[in-house]
């Protein structure tokens, strides 16, 4: 085993930065000034973040002044999830929070909710959120406190899982509630449109599509209903996210928005087509392998798995030290690897532990046939350990 | 007059990325992986944020385990600027803001505090916080609703006026109060020792040293009194930041905070000689100009002045034609040229207007120059227009 050649199918922690994004972002770099000075330097990187702000909107069918940009989809979630809105001038209250139980801990914090304020909806063992639940959730909603706000992601993170945010919506609007939906994962991986979902939030993050850290979008429907702003100051942004922009990750972000929008269609088959025979691979190898979420609607480049025997870390370690970079599911809390919420939300024992797969643009039959060779030692040191036992 | 060249002085605005904060960021940039994932590729990146960590920290005389990365200075300090603040975990209130008239925008609009718990320190006319006012207003302050926090600026951003923070901090420590520093335009331009300053909290922006946008930071005293998180989620920073680390932009924050910190005397011996040869010679053709807290104590880099008979815009756009880029004040709220709010502070007429000229590290002898006989045509041509009129 050579330890030089390194194998990366972590794709849903971050994407390898692309070269149209790198490039874009590069170029940016050099240009001196802040957007928000009227001199001749400020308004060319203007020009940039409004160009930027296009290609974004483009990306997810929403109006370009419908984007408001942020230092990533983390603070985009933390933005959006207030009980304090303002309609116009006036204010609106939200009164309470439901979140799937399967959401990023960036959803799942709340925000600026209060703990009390958020209130979890279940998911069935197939990882999909549970409809009648947030039926019968929103049915005992009490509107003297405010309107419902309901999260939930249109893919999940960790199994890839794909949500029915679409009927959630007709559940929501039924309840005359707010619906925010992360498409964080899904955005350059399957089709996604504002309208179409009937979401009234959309949160982006530009290093999960190949665009550089350090950039992120709230998408609205409108401009009338806004949260009140997280982040004061300057006014930048309409006044809904004060401080310096930043041209150069805005271009990147937008470089990266325009290449997610190309040939998704074909590229999303190619991306399948390694991902399926990574699973057909592990089964062969180890025939009790649970792949989770094979039954349903999944992106095309996810694969969630438990091996009976394996622990998360001990098999993150393990295939980290056969040269192949996977994840225990969200890379998060400065690398502790815990238990995976989402495995927990499904009805599984915590302790069974589950790793994930995930591809991109880039991967390749290389990196295939090498996660399987390495596959195939972490699967044979598991049978001698239980032999030896 | 030749359009193609371009003069830049507005370093407070932002400064130009330093080469060596550029060449970082673009290393960085090429490396791929999330820096909390547990594997070789996170666990790269994560040393270069902790990297990162010790040089920002060493700048201001801090221990690295007391810098909380933030996305910018206004983000940090929407993360200090709060009523919610614990105690290790016991919560702790803070009962009302003092800020001084002049504090740049993302303090003075109090951060998490509600308006009405945010109160004015007044400044005197050479645009020093006014310290008797200060001490009565701590002197009148209830503790009943909690502590008291003020917030006074080490260096003006519009005159580069450097306030008397090392006093306001003994007054601040005899009321029991916490005391926030925004050092965004000090550093780099004068010592910033957060021990030697007794600030409770220090605010920096990676942008305005050279560093690239996109990068801040807080720097705190010591780990147990920390406000209650602005953006939660995955618990990065130790919980007090989450989202994703930006391993790039931190990586050329601290190439900048190098550089910073670097013969930081000579340095600014020669932009001071500069910014005093601007100053004598457009006092030389303008005899009626008022250079703003010339009498007070100054950053090195910047000329705040006024030249009666013309408006900050006018001034602004005149100047932008000539190829000078300057400023009017702050660049905030969207290219907007709005009255100086530290002029209004200082206790002048808001119409009189004032432009300002910061300078950095590559000015020149030729863009004073070219800064001089710009500024000798806009006053020639202010002249005809009296005569005419």
């Amino acid at each position: 085993m050579t330890k030089t050649e390194r194998t990366y199918l972590d794709w849903n922690a971050t994407a390898p930065l692309l070269p149209a994004a790198r490039e874009a972002m590069v170029a940016a770099l050099d240009l001196v000034g802040n957007p928000s000075s009227v001199h001749g330097e400020g308004r060319a990187l203007r020009m940039l973040v409004e160009a930027a702000r296009r290609d974004v909107a483009a990306l997810v069918g929403a109006k370009p002044a419908h984007v408001v940009f942020t230092s990533g989809a983390t603070e985009a979630a933390n933005l959006v999830l207030t009980p304090d809105y303002r309609m116009g001038r006036t204010p609106l209250a939200v009164g309470r929070l439901y979140v799937s139980a399967i959401e990023h801990p960036a959803v799942r914090e709340g925000g600026r909710f209060a703990a009390g304020s958020v209130e979890t909806i279940p998911v069935t063992r197939d990882g999909v959120v549970d409809l009648a639940a947030l039926e019968t959730q929103l049915s005992a909603h009490d509107k003297a406190a405010g309107l419902p706000m309901v999260a939930v992601m249109l893919a999940n993170n960790e199994t890839g899982i794909v949500q029915p945010v679409r009927t959630a919506a007709e559940i929501v609007r039924r309840h005359g509630g707010l619906l925010v939906v992360d498409a964080v994962q899904a955005a350059g991986r399957m089709p996604v449109d504002i309208a179409a979902l009937d979401a009234d939030f959309l949160i982006l993050s530009s290093h999960k599509i190949g665009g550089p850290k350090g950039a992120g979008a709230l998408v609205t429907r409108g401009e009338v209903l806004m949260p009140v702003p997280l982040i004061r100051g300057g006014g930048q942004e309409k006044g809904h996210r004060s401080g310096t922009e930043n041209p150069a990750a805005l271009a990147g972000f937008a470089a990266a928005a325009r290449a997610a929008a190309e040939d998704l269609t074909g590229r999303n088959a190619g991306i399948a087509a390694l991902r399926d025979r990574i699973e057909a691979g592990m089964r062969q190898a180890a025939s009790d392998v649970i792949v989770h979420g094979a039954a349903v609607e999944r992106l095309c480049n996810t694969a969630f798995f438990s091996l009976p025997g394996l622990k998360s870390e001990t098999g993150q370690i393990a295939f980290d030290l056969e040269g192949i970079a996977l994840s225990a599911g969200s890379a998060c809390s400065s690398g502790k690897v815990g238990e995976s919420h989402v495995l927990t939300a499904m009805g599984f024992d915590a302790g069974l532990g589950a790793l994930r797969v995930s591809l991109g643009a880039a991967t390749g039959e290389a990196e295939v046939e090498r996660f399987l060779a390495a596959f195939g030692r972490v699967v044979a040191r598991r049978r001698r350990a239980v032999d030896a036992a």
